[in-house]
């Protein structure tokens, strides 16, 4: 078996890999993003961070051959960073980037869970308004549409960590500690409330702020609220306000939940935050983004405005399994060429190699891939309709010796059941 | 910078790269191959085996959290092997699975050189006869063909183990030392003959035979002085003989050298080997693989007939550069929106969802992937026909307030030069 907490991608499961790979891809591309990688193996100081979270508690990191430390990256984000703050200014802004990269992680206590996942990841980069975060938000729901689901189904959650910052600025907390406070903050969801606050109070908030604090995001429902409790000319309040409004230009301002207890568990966020969530609230978050403008900062460069997120590839996949609305693609044989004895096979061979190439005459241009013709070429023994009709061909060619006198060859049409003797310089497909 | 030996991908190296795996996929499914993968780290034992190989000795293993010993995969290989044993009986036979995957290897000595390279690999499970390595070359050459190579620029070597395995047994030298001769064999391009002759002496190779064995291998130079030395009758004249009467067949014979200094490096191998070559003798072998039919039994299960090879990602990108051959592919972007004032942005966003999901309109079968229309979503600052042209845009369409009133947008054909007022609901591409 595969090594714990990782995955084998059997055929059948590649499939809707790349479907759902391809589905990232399509709307990634429709957005005018350009896709980059990075190595899955960094150095560890990429993503080491001192804000308690999760991420980097559960870093599968270790020392290599050469006494180096290393990690399997746990995020695709510290990647970008670096590869942005590598092209410096050469790189024309605004950067629209994305990536789909497995990521890592290594839990020792709890058993069963998986340490490997896929993220897909769209980014923006030198864009400090929110029109980065609505592009990118438009871009989660027509990846949601794409796939069949409805904002009856799923929705995204928004809020802004400005939020939570003129909050606890009110209550006199250090900025030092915001990261720290937000990345406790988001634990609401998976511990007890007594649990966060024991952790803030551990962090050195006092009992009244973690009071107001929880209060505050618990009772907000609405931007109005909002806008009343810290001002309508309010950085937060204007963020989001600015944010509706251009969800309801884009025309996806239904999928939109105002929630500020949405505030993500990754410490380098600095304004608007989102996730993606099942309505009929069973699963884990489904995707997760927001703006994080420190961040190069944080890594020696000059601070550049970013917006992003990562998109999973498990609990999207958990959530049409259960809707019924996950694909079961199929492989795909056009035809299946077989030689009726063993000494036409190089005759067959010669067929199969003119099917092939056919649909590549068609598509000249290699961007992206022309399509072949997909043929399969059995083996001498008898490979029958039979065997054919089960790898899912449409068509089987049979060479045989006194057709192939004649230059023929018998196709039949597994879907019509109907046979022909047909030419070979006929034969490929129009 | 990333972690010394790793690459990043830029979009212009991450479009070359998709580019590349395009072709690798396409032929893939040309010859009704399915995809499949498996974790890039695994199990140190799976690719722990003594026969001196450089892929072992060069293992990136380690000892994670849990004490246990993994290793980031050096091949593919093994990791279908277990999975072939995984599926059992229920994998109908035969099988043809492909994989483009990351590949690691640890070199603690050499400084400069890469850690890691992508593979493409394409095997066949269940195929006891050289048709099954005949298909794989055939996939080779078509692959070569389509990024443009000729037979005069590269061809495949191939030769069997049989050959080597008929002359150690007239020599004497036992069966079980075979894989390691084959591996220091091997060597015979990068090391000194005496350097190889004196790994072969340690071995236990007595003088005389390691004479006989070298000079059979350098004076064989065609099939005819093969079958005279070994037989018209032995299986390595068979086998040879009976897959250039294939390739010739398909159509590739042109492509194909029958070399026997051909061992390749794995152990694993047991009968026919091939290597795809420049003609121009510059690099390394761009391809190589061969007939396994015994590794499943290494792994503990039943032997099964396997051949497949792997293509790296590297020497081939070296010889298109060479021969100014390497695709440049740009980054497409259909049409560019430009709100012509901040307030039309939310009308602007409108329109580019309008125009993204258009050609998915068109195209309503979700696999593969309908294409959408890439378009490109500027931000308020003036991005004028510049920056569009910059990005590759084809059209431009202006978003200004007189026109947006009369339900009406400006699009400029940057290409003509031509602009015109469009009714909105015109504007998607037929």
């Amino acid at each position: 078996s595969p090594s714990p907490g990782t995955r084998d991608f059997f055929p059948e499961d590649m499939r809707l890999r790349n479907w759902l790979f391809g589905e990232f891809a399509a709307v990634s591309a429709a957005f005018g993003f350009e896709q980059f990688d990075a190595p899955v193996l960094e150095s560890e100081e990429l993503f080491v961070r001192k804000a308690g979270e999760e991420i980097t508690d559960q870093l599968y990191n270790f020392e290599d051959k050469g006494q180096r430390r290393v990690a399997l990256r746990p995020e695709l984000t510290p990647s970008l960073a670096r590869l942005v703050l590598q092209r410096g200014k050469t790189l024309p802004l605004p950067a629209k980037w994305f990536a789909i990269g497995q990521c890592w992680r290594y839990e020792r206590m709890t058993r069963g869970r998986r340490r490997e996942h896929y993220q897909w990841n769209m980014d923006i980069v030198g864009i400090p308004g929110v029109e980065a975060e609505a592009e990118l938000l438009a871009a989660v729901v027509m990846f949601f549409e794409r796939v069949g689901l409805s904002s009856e189904e799923v929705g995204i959650k928004v809020s802004s960590r400005k939020v939570l910052q003129s909050v606890l600025s009110r209550y006199g907390v250090p900025p030092e500690s915001f990261a720290r406070v937000c990345v406790i903050l988001d634990k609401l969801d998976k511990l007890p409330r007594e649990k966060v606050e024991e952790e803030l109070a551990a962090l050195g908030v006092p009992a009244p702020t973690i009071d107001g604090m929880l209060s505050a995001l618990s009772s907000l429902t609405s931007l109005d609220q909002l806008g009343a409790l810290l001002g309508y000319d309010s950085e937060a309040y204007n963020d989001l306000n600015r944010l509706f409004q251009l969800a309801e230009g884009y025309g996806y301002k239904d999928w939109l939940v105002f929630d500020p207890s949405v505030v993500r568990g990754l410490a380098y966020y600095t304004g608007i935050v989102f996730e993606g969530f099942d309505r009929a609230g069973k699963l884990r978050a489904i995707c997760g983004g927001g703006r994080y403008d420190r961040l190069l900062g944080a890594f020696g460069g000059d601070n550049t405005p970013m917006a992003g997120f990562g998109f999973g590839d498990a609990v999207i996949v958990e959530l049409l399994k259960e809707l019924g609305k996950l694909p079961a693609p199929a492989h795909r044989v056009d035809d299946v060429v077989v030689p009726l004895d063993a000494s036409l096979r190089p005759a067959a061979s010669g067929i199969a190699t003119r099917l092939r190439r056919s649909a590549a005459r068609i598509f000249p241009t290699p961007l992206p891939p022309a399509p072949l013709t997909p043929v399969r070429h059995p083996f001498p023994n008898p490979h029958h309709p039979k065997h054919a009709e089960k790898l899912g061909a449409s068509r089987l060619v049979l060479v045989g010796a006194s057709e192939w006198e004649r230059g023929k060859v018998v196709v039949k049409d597994l879907a019509k059941f109907q046979q022909e003797e047909v030419a070979v310089e006929e034969l490929v497909r129009a």
